[in-house]
């Protein structure tokens, strides 16, 4: 053994693809003393939780509830709960997180088929439409509303609205989207739609957020094999989040985080959903403007651009490391690399939740201005 | 939408199965501002903890890491990682989390083989010896260490000798060991070992922690099939935690959590391993000898009860349920309600990390007294 010391963070302003700023309120509420996750206290929390998550995804779905891991738990819930080994299921792929989601059919045994975009283009539903049309056999048709990865927003509302005339479940990967632009579950027909607890939430990381529809839960109902993971087995789950009065033992609860969660969902409920996506839009036009001035180029065009993750290109010649590095160096700035084929030649510059804010656009454009040529 | 306030925990002293009594440096470490799961920062932090990692697990073992979602989860990466369908696996079964192992084995297409021993008794080596004898082809040996439903402490030595011997690779389950009782993973031969971060070691719910031999390494590089999880496989997680230098995005950390873990790891180091299983030790013969005057039965032989999580019988006639909750009323006093065939029966009383002080000892007894009849 070494010598070991308390671990100080450096603060830092984030406004990569996440984790984001959190808001001194989230830390606050998550340095609360822990009580126990079977305590009537925190059975209040819980159910006013699955209350705030409702109002956030725009749906009246009973099933709504946080899941005790990140994201790619989310995603992997969604598909090990609906697909049984053999099943159907077309994915549309246009950037790292839809592969993550054909990754999951392939792991979990599923028929897979997808459906194919450049990276840094919407989800085409003519392609969707073809690709129903040749697969009558589809059980679920699965897409990235948000792409992390591309600052790309698809029409989700488009492409269910096609699946369900297909007759297939709609699994709806937002991570990145929920609190930062239009989502509405129940109006726009997706039966399972995941998010992040640190992208528009502004919570730290480490849980993330569900719904399922009825259709879904009905399709879990009707399984002939077992949820492989135990863990996400969302028949256990339902018994700790949705019993009546006392609830019945699954897992323990992430408490502290739960904590942090609530009081982020109850901060957006008190700014407004709709004015949240306002103040969204808002701050990337000042951002995409001031990034304008300073000669750079955003990736994806205007009409589709994710306002919370804005990927802008690096200027030929320039090292796009060497500026990320001086950026946290001289400024505690972190921006994020590109990902996937996007790496090296692009950064993603989040402004999500509590970062998407004046000071951070003014801030990222000077500190940048600062760190590049001429 | 309802109306919606902040919600403030009732603070409890947390004496049941876990979550334990949350240590105030820990909370306070939680509430640090967030960085980036990328941050040169982040990387110094996560390489502490590893260190700190070994030496609570007592083993020198490179793939010693946090899994990013609670106790579970690292009993499902535990049999994800190692086991292939088809594999046959013995499991020792002495209460609750004995059964969800051999769940686990089921659902991920195991041959399952059990060993069962009644509620409240050790995991009979020589039942092992015999099942390994009628079983030449097993591949795994799996038990727990320590058993959250009864309070029982097994001979991990004994049984992992007997295992290996018959070249078996072993899992143990030490979710409440870790840190209250002995636990030597390389002495023992442990290959895969998991514990949670909401009991000895007086962190929030949420995270755990696993550490994996080279032989369990090995087996892992050798799988015929993935591993059904993405979000579980190993392969990938060490890109992220054992990467020279720059880390490989696999899923966003849990990052607040890791600065809640890393001072609770510091503070085992700072108390010393020896002296925190001493403390509890003594703890635990308090409690008992007041638990004892009180007329009180323990449910275990004393020779192999845990320290840290102590069964008490209810007296006949008593509501036990009723009890519990005046404690809680009157008290803000938390202990457990039996789990399983000890529901109804018996009360768990843990002495978990920060829990197990002299004041929660007398805090319980006292107030115990004061609920019960007579």
């Amino acid at each position: 053994m070494g010598s070991h010391t308390r671990f100080v963070p450096t603060p830092r302003t984030l406004m990569g693809p996440g984790p984001s700023d959190v808001h001194p309120r989230v830390l606050a509420a998550m340095a609360q003393p822990t009580i126990g996750h079977l305590d009537p206290n925190f059975i209040t929390l819980m159910d006013d939780i699955k209350a705030l998550l409702r109002d956030a995804f725009q749906t009246s779905n009973a099933l709504t509830l946080p899941v005790s891991a990140p994201g790619s738990a989310a995603m992997e819930a969604a598909f090990a709960n609906l697909l049984e080994p053999g099943d159907k299921v077309i994915v549309c792929i246009n950037g790292v997180f839809g592969m993550r989601m054909a990754e999951n059919v392939k792991r979990m045994g599923g028929e897979l088929v997808t459906v194919e975009d450049n990276w840094g283009q919407q989800v085409d539903p003519e392609k969707l439409r073809a690709a129903l049309a040749a697969n009558p056999d589809a059980k679920i048709v699965a897409f990235v509303h948000a792409e992390t990865s591309t600052g790309v927003c698809s029409d989700a509302q488009a492409l269910c609205a096609i699946a369900k005339e297909a007759g297939c479940l709609t699994i709806v990967d937002s991570v990145t989207g929920l609190g930062g632009v239009e989502l509405r579950v129940d109006d726009w027909q997706i039966d399972v739609c995941y998010s992040g607890s640190q992208k528009c939430l502004s919570c730290p990381p480490g849980i993330s957020l569900i719904t399922y529809s009825e259709a879904a839960a009905d399709r879990v109902k009707a399984r002939n094999t077992p949820v492989q993971s135990w863990f996400l087995d969302l028949s256990l789950l339902m018994a700790y989040w949705e019993g009546e009065g006392a609830r019945t033992y699954h897992h323990t609860a992430p408490v502290n985080a739960l904590y942090g969660l609530h009081e982020a969902l109850l901060m957006l409920h008190e700014e407004g959903l709709e004015h949240s996506w306002q103040r969204h839009r808002d701050m990337h036009e000042l951002l995409v403007a001031g990034l304008e001035d300073l000669g750079l180029t955003m990736a994806v065009d205007a009409r589709f651009r994710l306002p919370q993750l804005n990927v802008v290109q690096a200027p030929t010649g320039v090292d796009e490391g060497a500026v990320r590095k001086q950026l946290l160096a001289d400024f505690n700035l972190e921006i994020g690399a590109g990902l996937g084929v996007y790496a090296g030649k692009f950064w993603r510059i989040g402004l999500m939740g509590y970062a998407a804010r004046r000071e951070n656009v003014t801030l990222c454009v000077n500190a940048l201005s600062h760190c590049l040529p001429g």
